[in-house]
């Protein structure tokens, strides 16, 4: 394989996520579009990519590419391993520009099209030398999405396709080889028979976008993000499966449903296929596991949704408002909760980085408590950590309950020195954790002392607590016993 | 409002998510159901409810309602302010338990049905008293899904229908009003559009199932869990937004893509009401902001998957093998990465429990370089952390370089004594993370001393690591500088 550099051909949103994809991972890339905007346009799509792309893994990425804006498609394409044509889709421009691609780019170069309607077959059409062609169809935003779909005609050279494949997978991406060609390929077909009946929707009056959105986001959209269509009938099925979930499900299939009502017949053969397709699908899952990772899927990506406070995540940010926590017996119960599948390794057990999760979430509560809530941290000051000590002494499994009782050791000038032990459900101490916070101006950035009304509290809480004596474990290091 | 007690009419896959739901909220529930499997179904969906609702949240919730089997459906629906009927989609079926519920069920409770396809008004035909039935369609799991579309008709109290959302909102849900009642509501709408189109692809072996389902769950899958259909294409539309959205798409409405050919006219009329919904939707966020909003859900998500390693998130992990981290300077390089946006806090900085996830990951990354691998864990053995100090000595944002090096302060005996620090891409210390492990027998549990291959590793980098003298900051304990 030649260099690892590629040729964006139109610098629109998807070219510019091709672009900024390349890049990221390392590639240099020529961009040629003749617009006056692609330059302003290509930097703003670059921006998002290098605040996102990198958060998906824990490693560092390969060094950033270079980034050339070329006067001339054939300075563009020279030297290339991979041209990436991003024009709008209209036929005539499409074979305009892929005829000069082919002209002057290298004879082993994969020349893909980003076209989300047209057959490779059409866009060979009348194109010299067109075996280079290949349909490679991205998603939006295409540095964060990985489905690509990788559409050959049969003029298509198999050393491309193949080419194609492993270029791909090496900048991250899923590229989904659709054997036989058809208009609008796979996922548009879905996205197009969606978007009708969505139309049909707002024009007859029965719901706004906003609702339709509504609809799909708090309910399917979060199935589909993780399992897609047909393995989520298959769990729907229940125990029995897919060929259950066709018995039941066929039926409505005639029914007047949709305005669209064009049905397949479900013939036996269809029946035998989807079930068999369906079985080889799940491999050796039972539908009992395929519902248990379904289930961890959604709790991750719906505590996702609770950081970022959108969606389904907004609402159960409101909800959990509903269940607060209480305060008991001279020490503060800061939380109470249940220890979810998401925060466990490979064993089950809690992982170390969820225990200060964990006291984080007491810290939180206790600054609540104390009048440093959010109102006062909205104001310009709050505490910062600044030490933290944390001894493991049991472990927590997934789904065990746990609460957090927390006192404060000192709360006397700039200082809040918490202590924080948590517990089983059964009183069994889990980790302690020792935590010195200071009290800062959120602008200066420098340590000051609280303002009175927090101050006071703090001193009352710290005075009632030192009647309880000091924690067995407060004030030790590292391999000393405190 | 009654007492917090509802009937599940009906325990299959839905019954039994809404009994879960409803018992996990703190409401007793009286399940009635004829089936002889009926209770192994319920404790199966309660059991799988039981460790992933809980989960979602990070407070207690109420304490589990209680649970019966009731021998008559007039038993089950006694004082009772929630019938919830989820028996098979036949309408005379349907009809027949309606009837005998609203016979039996107290006068100002809600009667609701989970009909997927009919209109309440076809429930309500020829049933008694029938101002109480409104339509409450979940989606499976019950137990997880927000979503409930409530579909009055026009017989249906109107109490009745705001008592259906209030009850809803109570247990977590996000009840979507259908105003205008139609076949299948909303969301299956369009879930029966894409489920032809998708038999379709299968019945014409274009793709097979799992094909199908990689081409929404790599792609458009992951966008509609978080924004849906309007306002994902209200950002592909750029900064001129949905109206040019429209009229870029709007010409491949009428192209033979689909099967299913009837489309409704893209009216001046039309195109209005849908640019004037989403801009209402979108209120005060920019294109550029929901874009950013948009890339932080998906972050977050696609890092929820990688946890489960699961679709796009086990792709995440395969592609992150790519990008090793290497060794240097006496010290070890055990982190070099990038901070996600979904690492911070309201004010852009990581937050606290994040800064263990990287010295978490460190410890992880030095076991390996020692031998204690993942085939050593899965050969029995592992180190357990016991005790974890970390100093805070700068800020990180989100975006920014990080790189962690790690040096080992002893590793004698059982003891694997660690000491990291957190450096931003300039040098400069962030914080450091002092750590001791113990090594373990993970049958018993107890501390054991490391197989000889990894002791050996273990003595050369404490040797080589102790020529460069004990570093800053190990040792103390809060409050003590060490």
């Amino acid at each position: 394989m030649t260099a690892r550099k590629a040729a964006i051909v139109g610098g629109g949103v998807i070219g510019g996520g091709w672009a900024a994809r390349f890049l990221l991972q390392g590639w240099d890339v020529a961009v040629f579009d003749p617009a006056p905007e692609a330059g302003r346009k290509i930097d703003e799509v670059l921006a998002n990519a290098r605040r996102s792309l990198p958060s998906l893994y824990d490693t560092g990425l390969p060094g950033e590419g270079a980034l050339t804006f070329s006067g001339s498609l054939a300075d563009a394409v020279a030297g290339v391993a991979w041209v990436q044509e991003s024009v709008p889709e209209r036929l005539e421009v499409k074979h305009k520009v892929l005829a000069d691609i082919a002209a002057h780019a290298p004879a082993d170069c994969v020349i893909a099209s980003s076209t989300s309607g047209f057959k490779p077959s059409d866009l060979q059409s009348g194109v010299d030398d067109a075996g280079r062609i290949v349909v490679c169809h991205p998603f939006n935003p295409v540095y964060l999405l990985p489905l690509v779909e990788v559409v050959p005609s049969d003029q298509t050279d198999t050393v491309i396709g193949e080419r194609a494949v492993a270029i791909l997978e090496e900048i991250g991406m899923r590229p989904l080889v659709v054997g036989k060609e058809i208009d609008a390929h796979i996922a548009d077909r879905l996205l197009e028979a969606v978007w009708r009946e969505a139309l049909w929707l707002v024009n007859d009056g029965v719901a706004e976008t906003h609702e339709i959105d509504a609809a799909i986001r708090y309910g399917f959209g979060l199935r589909w993000a993780q399992m897609g269509l047909f393995e989520t009938y298959r769990i729907a099925g229940g125990e029995q499966g897919m060929r259950h979930f066709l018995a039941q499900f066929g039926p409505a299939l005639e029914w007047p449903w949709t305005k669209l009502m064009d049905v397949p017949d479900l013939t036996d053969d269809l029946v035998d296929a989807i079930s068999e397709q369906s079985d080889r699908q799940a491999g050796d899952l039972s539908v009992r596991e395929l519902e248990r990772i379904r289930d961890d899927n959604l709790v991750g990506m719906l505590r996702a949704l609770k950081k970022t406070g959108w969606a389904a995540g907004a609402l159960l940010n409101t909800h959990e408002q509903l269940n607060p926590v209480t305060d008991e017996c001279g020490l503060v119960e800061t939380v109470n909760r249940q220890i979810p599948q998401s925060w466990t390794d490979y064993n089950g057990h809690m992982s170390e980085a969820h225990y200060l999760e964990v006291f984080s979430q007491a810290t939180d509560h206790m600054m609540q408590i104390i009048g440093a809530d959010p109102d006062y941290i909205a104001s310009g000051f709050s505490y910062f950590t600044v030490e933290t000590h944390i001894r493991h002494l049991d472990e927590l499994v997934a789904g065990e309950g746990a609460r957090v009782l927390t006192r404060v050791l000192d709360g006397s000038g700039k200082k809040l020195h918490l202590f924080h032990e948590l517990l089983k459900a059964d009183g069994t101490r889990v980790a302690t954790g020792e935590h010195m916070l200071i009290h800062v101006d959120l602008e200066t950035r420098a340590a000051c002392p609280p303002k009175p009304a927090v101050a006071d509290r703090l001193t009352a809480y710290a005075a009632q607590h030192a009647t309880l004596g000091l924690p067995d474990g407060a004030g030790s290091a590292i391999g000393k016993r405190g």
